[in-house]
């Protein structure tokens, strides 16, 4: 029984679907598109108008964000810097896992810390990773306030609040930037679906 | 500009892709095999052999283990119960998102605690949780020893291993239950295939 299991624990090594095998039958690369930005720069509508546009084009799309995972994977953490940096670390791991399964993840998180970005980067096989920095001019962040948060971080209701009272740090290498300052959301999709069509990431 | 981007704000919401259309055009759920049982009970080379034979009959399949999680996500966690706990926990939370996601996801962690498993089910929604017992006896999980952890632990090596120095507490509610003490993994697996194929699990 013992020779047994080890053969089959042997099989089973070769039973596992890969990512290439994935990438094939479902016809697109296995990917993340991670976008950072200020509160207010439009990270969750592209990601779910993202999701939704590859979707309807046959690529299987998800998106992490703070619905889904400040409530649930990472309801234990806040917005110290350690816990903004172990927050990503996380999210990272698990976009990874996502783009390992085949899936076209698209994360909307602020991300503001550099040096937690890269980290995610170096976890990921080159070329799954895809920085794509949502800039804004934080006066217009603050003029859409989706969630009232800037308002209540100028009344020192909210500490740390990034772009106020925390730093942001802006990629310097990111593979793509979109402005959405004066961009419709629509218009900064089609640049981004674009940039991922030209770069051989929806098909196989 | 500003009610414009709110007005994006509120389509987002309906441009997110909802579970039920993905099961949909998949033509599977999404769900989880969760897998408990001792080291060696044959976890790992179920689920492989699962995510395997799923994928086969066109079913988008993911394994969640240790190789995956406990070098990446988890990396922070020990065996103490508070890690043992909050391994489980951040597991059962990116298995629910993969579940959301659409995915037929199996994990295969020890997960010795009746607690922590309860606590999974219970950030899912009914019927997506599928707890899948892998009873085998501690003799011959001992015998199989496929990466000579019980020689270890016997020899004091390994602290709180489950099983001989750790508890393990098996499920009382399982949905399903394979004994592979005297089972080879084809007949488990066949059992497995069996009841997510009676429950319409593989099927939308």
């Amino acid at each position: 029984m013992s020779a047994e299991t080890k053969a089959t624990n042997i099989v089973w090594h070769e039973a596992t679907v890969s990512k290439a095998e994935r990438e094939s039958v479902n016809g697109h690369r296995g990917f993340t598109v991670w976008l950072t930005g200020l509160s207010g720069s439009g990270k969750s509508t592209l990601a779910n108008m993202l999701e939704k546009s590859l979707w309807e084009r046959g690529v299987r799309s998800y998106v992490l964000d703070g619905d889904n995972v400040r409530h649930g994977l990472n309801k234990d953490l806040g917005f110290s810097p350690d816990d903004r940096t172990e927050n990503i670390r996380r999210i990272g791991e698990v976009a990874a896992l996502f783009t390992e399964a085949g899936i076209a993840n698209v994360t909307a998180f602020i991300s503001p810390y550099r040096s937690d970005r890269d980290s995610v980067r170096e976890i990921m096989k080159d070329g799954d990773f895809i920085e794509i920095y949502v800039a804004c001019e934080l006066d217009e962040c603050e003029k859409r306030d989706p969630k009232g948060l800037y308002k209540k971080a100028r009344a020192g209701e909210i500490p740390e609040f990034t772009g106020i009272s925390a730093p942001y740090e802006e990629p310097e290498k990111a593979e793509l930037v979109v402005d959405t300052t004066n961009q419709k959301p629509e218009e900064s999709l089609a640049v981004i679906v674009d940039f991922l069509d030209s770069g051989g990431y929806l098909s196989a």
